[in-house]
């Protein structure tokens, strides 16, 4: 198992690599002062005497906090470390390079600050009580590779009981990233979402969180087949039928979907299906070349497992697959995450939203698709890449601009001022960076 | 009630200036990357696919987190809020801009990064819970500004379940630099910590801490008179008694110190004492200078209320005190804590120390004594002044080496590697700031 020639470098040699430039630069993040100190005397303001003025102020007006500390723009990264990756349940600490690294593109995409929790706990109610306590200090909550069910119900219940954005990347920025470049797939192969036959490979937490975001953006509920590693989803699965308590949402998917009662396994949801959106297993095998050939003309195929898909990109496309998409960057078509979550974030930051919800999900989806329209989209292009600085303040003000319209927001502006607030946000984090590149103060390889 | 004139701003001036700086600044700290980041490529070795080879390394061996991520420079600033600074109890948000300010010293003083979390319970369990459950993410904890009784039950407690140092700066910060500074005066007055005659002003967190570190550091109980709102401490004293479950220390230092019995307030703790260490309330007249007067001759007067001590430095030398010491930096001899815990956690993490152990506090005491020394103590000058950053490097080293040899450290060096080691972290600190500045990238006031 070894990717195509297409690969720049062996994973292999990624791996040896990654294990060395971790150990070298001991990890990726640090924590540095945006205030400046000349000498001790600035102490005198940053900390006693001066700072018991700004604790007071906020005492007396707690909005304040928003304005006075970092917590407008300081979003934590929650894991219990119980599915990181495709690794499992490997725990807090073995986690903990992985919520690094979201905090490294949440700040060098989205201009935010993010700070890894890795908690120690197995307990779902003691993780979102956790979560609860440390809200005080914190602008918004990204839950991170948190197994199912119990992902599902933390964030339902943060999204219940906290007033600053609560978001599982792996459900909503999955959901939102794949909704932007199916829309283009469609358009790019001459179908609508709504009219278009919909396989989902893999009925766990990006499937079932993507179901919910194609209904709500058009998509025809008796039109989608699911299937899990049984087969497909419909209202005769009493397997699922007695975990409806806690899998609410896949019940809720099979007596929504599958209108035409479609029995059996990956090959028959595929068949005559115009997409089909794999998030399952490793690959190179979980999807044969054969069923994608008897899907619709012009098939859309994303194979969305990490590090392998679920079936090679080229053998995809020699089946007859028109637009084919992978999770991975040495491919066309990366639907990746990282094009939504720091975006998503900086604008429901800058107008202090008080939750991120699906219609700021959807606005996302839209003007990310939007922004590859704009620079021309084709099967081999079908979702921005992620050097397109350019995209992430446009998805900001999107989101922002939604949040105002909903309601949801403490902040307001034009749209031209949220994009240019997001813009200077991303471009200072991008600066930052570089000065420190460039003095040498962060060593080279 | 304004500080005298040798104050080169107003208090008014300084509150005014710190909201205002506060809100211009929008907090005063950032996360930014510390490995460099040129294109979306080096991404597949911070994030995926690579990251995942670092995950598992410390899966196979835990230890590696601290190799491998940036969890053996990190430490948690938790707080409650409630009890921050001299303003009481005012909630976790409005607490935020103390932890704020921590950090940053934490960050210019030790090159230890820090993070605030300031959590909302009122619940001592679940303080203590919650710290349990985000020590993975983390290399110390400093608890700050937490009401007593709770916070020593908190300290005391995760010091036992956890594996790495958990520190409470209120208690053994102020306990260790009060220590220091002691020292210092007691030699530049030819006196001896176990001849000296002391009285405690106030029993709360400070000076039932510095008790202990004293009594631990050769002071003789029964020369201790302490005393709290309701006169001294003596083994009469059953208001005490009968909160012994409670305020276990308190009772000790009850049973332990007053040798000659000594009932009645302030006025008769200090009579005939050396030296009065006063933690109590603002003032400036909760101590009166006839009392120092009838104190013995050449006295040493700490008044450490924050930010009025509690009689003025003038006015306590007239009355014939030798030695005045203060928590402010408009006065010579600021007892302050930056003195010692950005170097103490620097030289804990270093060796990788599962704890802060009283021998550490007191190797750091030693050092900070002796680093005034060698520029010469008077006094005027008992403690290195937070401007001399050589002294940093050495107490972290001092505390390193002690941890090295109560075989509390998992990684070892000699006096001068240490030594070397916490330098080049604490300058690396200070040079990023200032490339920081330099650039604009932090813009000047």
């Amino acid at each position: 198992m070894s990717p195509p020639a297409t690969s720049p470098i062996t994973d292999q040699e990624i791996n040896r690599r990654a294990v060395e430039w971790h150990r070298r630069y001991r990890g990726k993040l640090q924590v540095v002062s945006k205030v400046p100190v000349r000498d001790r005397h600035d102490f005198e303001i940053w900390y006693t005497p001066g700072v018991a003025a700004a604790c007071r102020s906020i005492r007396e007006e707690p909005g304040q906090v928003f304005e006075q500390t970092n917590r407008g723009n300081l979003v934590a990264i929650v894991s219990d470390g119980s599915r990181v990756l495709g690794l499992g349940d490997i725990g807090p600490e073995a986690g903990l390079p992985v919520m690094e690294g979201k905090a490294l593109l949440f700040k060098c995409l989205g201009g935010v600050d993010a700070v890894p929790l890795c908690v120690r706990t197995r307990s779902e109610g003691e993780l979102i009580r956790f979560v609860e306590q440390v809200e005080p200090s914190f602008g918004g909550i990204n839950l991170e590779d948190i197994a199912q069910p119990k992902c599902f119900r933390v964030l339902d219940s943060l999204r219940e009981s906290l007033s600053i954005p609560v978001w599982h990347d792996d459900q909503q920025g999955t959901a939102t990233v794949v909704l932007a470049g199916l829309w283009n797939s469609l358009e790019v192969t001459g179908r609508s979402l709504a009219e278009a036959r919909l396989a989902l490979v893999g009925a766990g937490v990006a499937n079932v969180a993507t179901y919910r975001l194609l209904v709500a953006a058009g998509a025809t509920p008796s039109r989608i087949v699911a299937c899990d590693t049984r087969g497909t989803l419909h209202c005769g699965r009493d397997d699922i039928e007695r975990q409806a308590e806690t899998f609410p949402d896949k019940w809720r998917l099979c007596r929504e979907s599958n209108g035409d009662g479609i029995r059996g396994s990956i090959a028959e949801a595929l068949e005559g299906a115009d997409v089909c959106l794999a998030f399952s297993r490793n690959g190179p095998d979980v999807i044969r070349p054969e069923w994608i050939s008897r899907m619709a003309r012009d098939a859309i195929v994303f194979a969305c497992a990490n590090p392998v898909p679920e079936v090679w990109p080229d053998a995809a496309r020699q089946a007859g697959a028109r637009v084919v998409a992978t999770g991975r960057g040495d491919f066309p078509n990366q639907v990746n995450n990282s094009l939504a979550f720091p975006a998503i974030f900086r604008g429901a930051l800058d107008v202090r939203a008080r939750a991120i919800t699906d219609g700021m999900s959807l606005a996302a989806a839209r003007e990310l698709a939007q922004a590859a329209k704009d620079r021309g989209i084709s099967t081999e292009r079908i979702v921005p890449s992620m050097a397109e600085w350019e995209v992430y303040p446009r998805v900001a003000a999107a989101v922002a601009e939604q949040a105002i319209a909903e309601g949801m927001a403490s902040l307001h502006g034009t749209r031209a001022e949220l994009e240019q607030r997001a813009a200077q946000s991303i471009r200072h984090a991008r600066d930052t960076l570089t000065t420190l590149m460039d003095s040498g103060s962060i060593p080279s390889f």
